[in-house]
């Protein structure tokens, strides 16, 4: 056992680090966004899941204008420190499409297949 | 319903996308490891997950020198079309130290903590 630092992770080139939303009663991957590591030390802070918006540059506290939290119920980390896996517990959808998941769409028999609607 | 064509997929500045491969029976989120669009077509082509290898520079059909195949039962995309999720039955481990999956440790109270052994 160690102690955990968030600046021993492994970040890009951009300083960011994938993160896997799963929700913790159903196993549902959510959706992936990126953190650095303030948004890592924050979400362990908090425990409220706050990610690195890249397209704002801007942290991002998940749900904070949509009330769509991720209640942080456990913070995993890789086998190479380069990947978070979240396990959360969502409130509402996760996906800005208001779908409860951003990975909607399936490929079948090389057609894109939507598998569920916004809610 | 589109047809899929892999060359639409939004991929970094070094032509790549992050795949998530989830075990389909279990949920079990195994590992996230990185695809450019022919590894995405060859993915699809052959039922058997294949990555791009960052650090080898090559291409890694998972599974083809350790046996732990991951075989392939349904590729989503994510809203952004910027993530895949690859949902898979998985053969033996899927991380490279032999554990079941690579996100085997915690952060809890500040420590990391492993939560499984290698088989």
């Amino acid at each position: 056992m160690a102690e955990f630092d968030a600046k021993t992770l492994r970040y890009d080139a951009n300083g960011l680090i994938p993160c896997i939303a799963q929700e913790a009663a159903t196993g549902e991957v959510l959706m992936l966004a990126w953190m650095n590591a303030e948004a890592v030390e924050c979400t362990l802070e908090t425990g409220r899941v706050t990610y690195w918006s890249r397209s704002r540059g801007a942290f991002w506290v998940k749900g904070e204008s949509s009330g769509h939290v991720q209640e942080l119920v456990e913070l995993r980390l890789d086998c190479d420190r380069d990947c978070l896996l979240a396990l959360v517990r969502q409130t509402g959808p996760a996906c800005h499409t208001n779908r409860r998941v951003c990975f909607y769409t399936a490929v079948r028999d090389g057609q894109e297949v939507e598998l569920m609607s916004p809610e």
